[in-house]
């Protein structure tokens, strides 16, 4: 296939403003990189707050002008001796695939930690200046020599593998971290609150555990009915239970006055967190995945040791959770109905809508469909 | 109602050796007594070893003549005293229940490990004289004082809840153990060695836990059929992979080369201990329980360190396992047809064919069946 | 020897009232009690809230007039059938003893999470009518049929064995439940925030441990100058660093710029919370022991996937960190100097004297010596 | 500095042959690159394995002529643009440094499993054709690009340093994955069979835990004494306990009748595997580091449930265990002796002399000095 010249992309001109589309040059390809027709960019909460501004500039992340788009399934159109993804799998054009942020495999975070995505040289796709071409919201999208790469089997659909991209590696992530705390444990109950893309994706960790009871909780009537066809066999909408004691009350009720064995914190409000922390029952366990702010709340430390509970999170995820990530996808899929959590699609030259339909919380999830 | 005199039993009276019927006096019941109908009781492997003379005696494990049984479900039919299960749950006369055999709770195991099943004091039920009626192949049996009870609610069946009693206690016990070191993890690989009710309850704890396959091993077909119900997902006939290096091959084949991330032995035989470490994958979890015996094998222990490998494994549960165990039946009752596990049933005065069918692999699980 | 008649108590008459003399009846002993001579009773914390009255009464928590006192070391006047401890060594007349709180063993918490210490249905020591005889200002104590008991070997001093009974039976709890999150790894930095004797006895697990650094931070100095000769090998006064950011400069200088790896948060003020958890490393350990408070105070959850951190803590302890405990305390005794951790004693007579040192903040710690 | 243009190499020709002295040009720097004087290389146990031809080539592993030698501590003459360690320390030239085997970090063990030390394709030290440059019996080594490397402190001697390269930090990474399975908890009693270099650094290790006794087993008398200096409580000769029943006799009357709650097994020998879970309390943990070798020894998979035990263990290391095994002994130089394990110091010149100490047990430690 003869490497294209030149890339449509919708860029980001500047904080709240609307996208334009614009040509940029394909930059000059170097030993190991890989150029990529975009197939789906989906639109995460994270580019709604780039696009307000709310993410601090630094590092990584780039003030715009930017190609915004970090979760993508792309179509290799040119390998620069790039052969095998990271398990082993043989690369070559027309391969689909998925990939990280690109870490510096150096420092303490990377070597010592074994955590590359806290890496602090990191350079993130969705985030760089358009000459770069690394952003999903365009025609071709450059992955850079040194990124870990992974192929999509045929078997998985573009539109089920595209959610690894961000919010199910992030679950998958922290699920594993979980797991070093305890895990959930047989017959247990638990609870997610928030069921956007994140939540929806611990919703589903949690159906294939040995769990008893999978309680969700939002304010999204549509979001709660979804997240029952991923696995929860309870929900509590906060239009009926309208105050955190009436939740609170309601889990305690479905729990045999006990509590939740597992909370999922996939909301991002910081009162959720104190609310999460009165549902826990004694000795149990806190996953912390939706607080990207450092807004405050008043907190009572003396919880953690009356419920004996632990409190984790984190944010990111490397390589190995989109690959366990995707392993779960393909094993699901006709299980659960991965791709339906797509509700809207709109074409490369409509990023604003897609961005307006994320922002207003009408879609599930927002995909650019760059598809022929 | 009023207390009966007498129990009808079945008592093996001697090491290879017929039952007998007997009338058994019921003993004074004293503070904090429970006397049961029995409704069903298992057949488990261990009463095959029992029947043979294969475990010595000693402790709790008293020569015949006993009444055998420890795998039950009662109905009360006098309490005295006791007005409430573990969970507090209310008890009164009519109520179903299942118990775990009586610990100390004083010696080093109950309170410094915390692992009462693994008592120096215990008492457990059906290896006892049968004077005491503390065994299933009877028409009533005598929970007595300081035995952890737990109500099983009206929603689970007899067929149901029984395997709790033994096998499945068991599995959950060994769970819980994995999960203290690694659990299973998202997208996963998963053998279990051997489909007997052990390895059957081993296979429906990895369907509802993220693993991508399930693959269970036997040499019976018809156990093999039955573990894709209860969520295998690929099974390994011995008759077909008839060597140990066969059925590696197949585990790689399955596995992308890498090889099992979990095994559960639940087949007994000591060779498969070799096998087992064999199977799994770099960094993988065997959790033997199947090892009753003391008999060797031929083991290189420099494998461990190849594999960077953890093996772990118990024998037993307490009330704890008993009670997540419950409560996973009565969650996934609808998804996994439990209650099917009972192939053959036979009333209170057969208990030698129960025996026969169970020793010759017949049954996939036998009953004796003294309801009404 | 025979049993007393009568035994003299300092009794709390009533919330912030000064302690009076009385002579009370011993109770007659029944089956499986144990009648102690008080040898030593620490004053603890706790104590002088429950003087000032802060403590709310309910289940074991009885309102004046009580006899204080839960951190004893007795010795066995009269046994009513207990020959062996909870580890089977012999115990008769004359022997030293420690013991735990009293549990009910039959609740959710005793048999389903495994915690005595959660018990629901606890009967606790120095929390009780003066009738009862259950508490550590009095010249007798009574120790309950059910209560776990355990021997203090000749090797160990009483001054070296009464901190076990609540200070470092509790950073012993906490210090297993860190083990479950991850420890202390070779070469990493603890924070102890507070060197009152909970965070004394932090501080010498974290000695013995594979850490690199341990830095105490306190406003005492003498606390301070303490916590070296059980190990800090670097100290931070509050009179020097007078503000949270002052203190984590100091903390990142002694670090490498990285924070702190584990922190044992042991200082009760809720402030400390938010303190210690800016002061932790990237996938640090916060281990909060000392907010018996319900207190609230400002605090960013985002703060814990910023960290990838993890906080815990519990309040409490059973006999088996007792045991764990007494056997560090004797390892250990020729290499730390654990009784002089007392730094004032008192006649029976003069219990309002050494709760007040302890208020004052005046004493590391203070009994009431009840030898003859 | 100016680029030496030769280095001196003992060149070990062929298997079970004595070296030669050669003269090794040293092979042109390329970017990345870091050219070191060679202070001091330790003979290792796995030095005499590869003279004797027992490690199958391979891999990294190439058959003679190789330059042998992977326990270096180096001194920086040239380095091709790095500029930092792992850790972020300033690297110039004089600098000493320790360096671990090269990894690819892309493949599965790499990215996936994140252990580096598992890598396919990595590129060792000290086992590679002396055109390569890359083994510490020589005047120079190439560290190659892309090599983890971490400068050694000021404070810490070479002698201290030198053991990090092999035998201590495969301690710590075994250390490390005990801790992710139970670790050692307070009071506790661990065993160490055979205390050569890793088990010496066991040794110290839980002298550096909460662990009560510490016992060493070994048949060397000097490396029983040795051992107290490194924190070991006891020790048992097996010239005087002369049968593995006798030495489990020893262990069970040192530990209450109960075994060792943690074995460290540095022994090497397949019959210490055995003997050592017979060792095991109840819910022991043994971390198996010395089998090296595929040899299997007769054994009872039964007494893993019989005793609810753990086995585990991992050979090699990388750089996050370098690092941490250099604070270590950073922050406990003056508290053990670390030096005093090099028992033996020759020059490059006789490396053969060096083996020969080592293969017969008559070194503790053999150096090859190569300091001016």
């Amino acid at each position: 296939m003869d490497i294209p010249k030149i890339s449509k992309a919708s860029v980001l001109p500047a904080y709240e403003t609307p996208h334009i589309m614009q040509d940029i040059e394909i930059p000059e390809l170097n030993d190991g990189d890989v150029l990529v027709k975009v197939l789906l960019a989906g639109v995460c909460g994270t580019d709604v707050h780039q696009y307000l501004g709310h993410i601090p500039a630094g590092g990584p992340i780039e003030d715009p002008p930017v190609i915004q788009g970090h979760e993508v399934i792309g179509k290799i159109v040119k390998s620069m001796g790039v052969t095998e993804d990271v398990v082993g799998n043989e690369l070559k054009e027309g391969d689909r695939v998925i990939w990280c942020h690109q870490w510096c495999g150096k420092c303490y975070s990377c070597r010592i930690l074994g955590q590359p995505f806290m890496c602090d040289n990191s350079a993130g796709y969705g985030f760089a200046d358009p000459k770069k071409l690394r952003g999903g919201y365009a025609e071709y999208e450059l992955i850079t020599a040194g990124t870990d790469i992974l192929k999509v089997p045929e078997s998985v659909k573009d539109e089920e593998a595209l959610g690894i991209g961000c919010a199910f590696r992030s679950a998958v992530s922290n699920y594993e971290t979980l797991l070093n705390h305890g895990g959930i444990k047989v017959g247990e109950n638990v609870v997610v609150q928030g069921v956007g893309p994140i939540g929806l994706y611990c919703t589903v960790l949690a159906a294939q555990s040995p769990a008893a009871k999978i309680i969700t909780i939002d304010m999204s009537e549509p979001r709660l009915e979804f997240s029952k066809k991923w696995g929860a066999t309870h929900t509590i909408s906060m239009n009926e239970y309208t105050t955190p004691e009436a939740r609170r009350e309601k889990i305690l009720e479905l729990t045999g006055g006990r509590g939740a064995d597992v909370v999922f914190e996939a909301s991002g409000a910081p009162a959720s967190f104190v609310e999460g922390v009165d549902m826990l029952a004694k000795m149990g366990r806190y996953v912390v995945i939706g607080q990207a702010s450092q807004r405050t709340v008043d907190f009572a430390p003396g919880k953690i040791l009356e419920k004996y509970c632990v409190i984790l999170g984190n944010k990111g995820a490397d390589i190995r959770h989109f690959y366990k990530a995707l392993n779960f996808i393909d094993a699901y899929r006709e299980k659960y109905p991965f791709g339906d959590i797509i509700s809207h699609k709109f074409p490369l030259t409509e990023a604003d809508k897609a961005l307006e339909v994320s922002m207003k919380g009408i879609a599930l999830k927002a995909v650019i469909d760059n598809r022929d």
